[in-house]
């Protein structure tokens, strides 16, 4: 069906960053067919969405996630990485069968539609990645995703698989979902990554990726202990190393970087590697702070992600977009990080990260119709004005500010209330499935 | 009217820190009567309030406020302290009048309430002080709070007063409000900073806050270059030169102290003074991030305070207690700054901010009935626990969670709607304003 949304305040992110107050946005087939003003056309089938006084952005789209992992959520805290994945992480992802993967990704899409996010780029566990697949399916998510690939000999025990499996189950993956359902899912390949992939694997993956097309997905620097053991086994550096296995390119998303030389620096930028910039999750696992406005100023493409639920401890595009409007100011002054370059890190960033910029992170005339209304009204975001509403979003506003959601003009979300999945039953099942996922690892 | 609150996870923050599940807090004559199980007991004009499966905890305190910017906020966003002061945020104050002072305040409380916070230590602009006071008195609100004092000849235009009417001015609002509304409202001397100061105004004032037994509110070392100045003009450090005008002591809270030596840190250890850190105002102004693991590890008393709202843009304890939790951990490490300890900041560090360490700051018999109840129920915190709550309310819960607030034994906030303030005519009344203010500066 048709939409027209009305005399909203509409944050185009096109390449003039037009703002425009009082607009329409007609939505057709899934697309958005016009932005303006005074759109108003009589028509059967078109259902009108007043927005008057609302913001109406970009779905906001993370760049590096773990849907498998939120039903770890407040289960994992004052862990460094290593340990953290070890001791917990890992363990946890073991003991995953597939309806446990369901209820994760179901309160992982839920969560994120009720915080305004419409796509994700997300990394699964070794095993059971359809159910991550049929989650999104079902509830209309924006997916690209893909199993996680952990063929290093001394890998975690329950998760260690071949080089082969590994390709094998990954390409199958591959096969049954990659631009499936109107290619609102697509596959990625996620190689864990340095430690836990041999060499063999990720020169295979990085020409498989060429060859298919799709997207590679995997983390680089986040943590100095991982840096220096990455360099003990190759010989050099994180984003070096994966330069010359060919892990670098427009098609590869690199999560966190927050441990770079100048030399891997460059790499990123000459190669126009796309970095997720994850800044609540390196705070936790006091992994460090990402050098991030000199990455842009270097003109590296970052976006942002909340990474995973254990490691955050939310799934919310405001936190992150607040944290890295914040983060680097008292290291490089309070001009660093304005709102517009945080907003654009959360739309057309994340858009570059899944490859879809022709697709996503602006409401544009041709686009998919990805996105997101908020209310600016609140107590906590009082006063603003229309005419100014970038800070207002940063810096001001919360995930329960958010009133509805399309994708793939959709509506997913209305009036805060979820249309395509039952709240009460996701989180129902969320909290069953955690307790015997606890159960079985203890 | 007496109430009962029935079957919560109560938090008590009492000694030994207990957290008691499925129990009930007995409220009496604005005071906390009994904590415990099972005190279901029958009497006349005993209400009862059902909170199965939500938290129970102290309410949360600001230690650092200015309620007469709230205004002003969205409209500040860019600048470092002593330009945020100079452009924005004194000509904005210098244009205050009674009224809008008013309407700052009444959207002040509203947000604090909504937030899940009882009481704050505010610091005021130099005139109108009178409508803060008001304001609080008629919602409900626990304040301590008084005018800023800038009596230094070089002060802004519009602000600057002579010491004699300072201090006048100043000992006039504590006379009238000072212990009034069942000693709910309370005065605090706030000089400003050094720089807005007379060392002659700073020795009255320190004479004057031991002879009233009021506390002393003022600003110290936020920012390298205010410190740079202060060194100029005195030839010591700020705390340091402090200490030698009567700035220190259990009576005084020093907001910021993100530039200390390690003297000055003994300084307020030895003498007990309480430093308020605020982490969101510290970053939005690249003021830098103080050092608030070492201080706590030196047994200073630390507190947590949003600041104003142009600097943060919330005045939202949740978002503070997240942002302590995560932002000291990647210099120090994954175990700094535990739930536990942030939680502590927020509820008895607020409390000594107030010097009402006796009556506020945990759930025990004979206490201020000052508590709020959330929600840990929601998408964004499941899976959680009954058995562990703090890590779950730190790093994953939203003033959005916020249900029920009592202050003094009055329901403030039921249910998510305010009681004492009407939402809508309060914002509609800040935007007003806001607008008049905003005309006035040009």
């Amino acid at each position: 069906m048709d939409l027209l949304l009305t005399n909203g305040t509409v944050v185009t992110m096109n390449r003039e960053r037009e703002v425009l107050v009082g607009a329409d946005v007609l939505v057709q087939d899934g697309r958005i067919a016009r932005v303006g003003r005074n759109l108003r056309t009589r028509g059967a089938g078109l259902r009108v969405l007043d927005v008057r006084g609302k913001v109406v952005l970009p779905g906001l789209i993370h760049g590096h996630l773990h849907a498998c992992q939120t039903l770890f959520r407040n289960r994992a805290d004052g862990l460094e990485l290593l340990d953290w994945l070890r001791e917990r992480i890992w363990p946890f992802e073991a003991a995953h069968d597939a309806d446990s993967m369901r209820a994760s990704a179901d309160l992982t899409f839920a969560e994120l539609i009720r915080s305004g996010a419409t796509a994700a780029l997300d990394m699964g566990t070794v095993r059971h990645y359809d159910a991550v697949f049929e989650s999104a399916r079902d509830c209309g998510f924006r997916l690209t995703g893909g199993k996680a690939m952990m063929d290093a000999p001394d890998g975690p025990e329950g998760l260690r698989e071949s080089t082969e499996d590994s390709l094998a189950e990954s390409l199958a993956l591959l096969e049954r979902w990659h631009g499936t359902h109107g290619d609102r899912l697509r596959y990625a390949f996620a190689p864990r990554f340095v430690l836990s992939c041999t060499e063999r694997l990720m020169r295979e993956v990085a020409r498989l990726a060429r060859e298919r097309s799709v997207r590679i997905h995997t983390h680089a620097s986040e943590n100095p202990t991982e840096v220096e053991v990455v360099r003990e086994r190759t010989g050099q550096d994180n984003v070096t190393y994966f330069h010359e296995v060919g892990f670098t390119g427009p098609h590869v998303t690199l999560a966190h970087c927050v441990w770079l030389s100048e030399e891997e620096q460059r790499l990123l930028r000459d190669t126009r590697t796309v970095v997720c910039h994850c800044p609540g999750s390196n705070l936790k696992l006091a992994s460090g702070i990402a050098r991030v406005p000199e990455l842009l100023e270097a003109g590296v493409t970052v976006c942002l992600g909340a990474d995973g639920a254990p490691c955050n401890n939310n799934l919310d595009m405001f936190l992150e977009m607040r944290l890295a409007a914040l983060l680097h100011k008292p290291r490089v002054g309070p001009r660093a990080m304005p709102a517009s370059q945080v907003l654009e890190m959360a739309t057309l960033g994340g858009a570059r990260a899944l490859g879809l910029e022709s697709e996503l992170g602006s409401l544009e005339a041709g686009k998919r119709a990805d996105l997101t209304v908020v209310d600016l009204s609140g107590l906590h975001v009082t006063p603003s004005s229309p005419e100014d509403v970038l800070g207002p979003l940063v810096y001001a506003a919360r995930a329960s500010d958010v009133v509805h959601v399309l994708i793939d003009g959709r509506l997913v979300l209305k009036d805060r209330v979820l249309l395509t999945l039952d709240e009460a039953s996701v989180a129902t099942s969320a909290r069953q499935h955690a307790e015997r996922l606890t159960a079985r690892v203890r």
